[in-house]
């Protein structure tokens, strides 16, 4: 069939994202990082603590995104050969919200002196922080949390931002010894909350309206 | 609790979006506009027509929101008591997207001569496309869509893509006869793929990035 006139209004170029092949990163192992709290009864009695202290609980996790096959794939950390995260967490309630949260992909992703043939330069450390993807509140200190403040809802215990992060071309990751870096395909992800979650299923609604490059 | 620092990191202005109560808009009733196909056998058989005549299908659809009570609802078509669809169409395959888009909106919605006190002006007939909030891809001529290519289709039959558009503080909008116009609240549509479908029940997930401001 002829392929007809372009489809490519109001996505401006800074909306194509260059994906890289899952090759072009490596992967290394450092320290377990326990979770912090031993159950969510603990998780949400320290949230409660946070709030009355420093009022809503900020959280950023990040959407590193590479293809395999032309097909995007998200990377994401397994816990316990259990349940799935993205790499990030609450940032310190007296911080600037994008070197916090760079602190913390830090913390969870930078490959450590000891562990790395090189010492960490700025450039290792250092995240493209492209767009905000999406925002999940939490009304109560309860596990549920919503992709819209809810209705006569105003003031959160939680808010988390998903930002859609460029990767470069190459780059280390180490990642901690009681976890897995797993990258996982948008169909796989796909109308998966039974396994993924309401959150991480999600992903290729929000990643939908970009326009991918294959290199 | 203290209110704490900032969380607005990349989520400049632009991404701020006005919202007005749905008591500030008018709707209006015009002739019926029926189904183009009596049946899904039709449509799709008339979709092959088309890929061979023209390739690629492109249709767009109108994401219009408003609040109530402070929270978002998107103003969606009901058809026969039944179905729920967002305002838009397939773009006849020799026009530009945006005009053509514009032009089907209008089809919809815009009031006519006939049935409105006032005739069409430049600004009743326009819309404020403000950005594109997903993409939906049908690989076969079959009914399943994916929010993504699916790894090794290299020729969809049709791309959908939903706008966020900017409604201005009031607007007349005229319904065919054959359809209601609701305000569907996002707390409605959140994890009801049973009533709204895969498409509808994803709109809070692609909106949650952005900051509205109630007014
Ligand atoms: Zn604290
Ligand atoms: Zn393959
Ligand atoms: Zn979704
Ligand atoms: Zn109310």
């Amino acid at each position: 069939p002829p392929t007809g006139l372009p489809f490519d209004a109001r996505q401006p170029d800074s909306d194509t994202i260059r994906l890289y092949p899952l090759s072009n990163y490596t992967f290394g192992t450092k320290e377990a990082q326990p979770e912090e709290d031993p159950s969510v009864k603990d998780r949400l009695r320290r949230l409660e603590e946070h709030y009355a202290q420093h009022g809503m609980r900020r959280t950023c996790e990040a959407v590193l995104v590479c293809h395999e096959h032309n097909h995007p794939h998200v990377l994401m950390l397994q816990i316990a050969n259990a349940f799935f995260k993205l790499p990030g967490d609450y940032l310190p309630p007296d911080q600037d919200e994008l070197p916090a949260f760079k602190n913390r992909l830090n913390d969870r992703l930078a490959p450590t002196g000891s562990l790395s043939t090189r010492a960490p330069t700025a450039e290792s450390q250092d995240w493209d922080i492209h767009s905000t993807l999406a925002q999940w509140y939490r009304p109560n200190f309860e596990t549920f949390m919503y992709p819209y403040l809810p209705p006569h809802t105003t003031r959160p215990k939680e808010c988390k931002k998903l930002y859609l992060i460029r990767l470069p071309p190459g780059k280390v990751l180490s990642v901690p010894k009681n976890m897995k870096l797993l990258a996982v395909p948008l169909f796989e992800l796909y109308d998966n909350t039974a396994r993924y979650g309401p959150q991480l299923s999600a992903l290729p609604h929000y990643l939908s309206r970009y326009r991918w490059e294959f290199v």
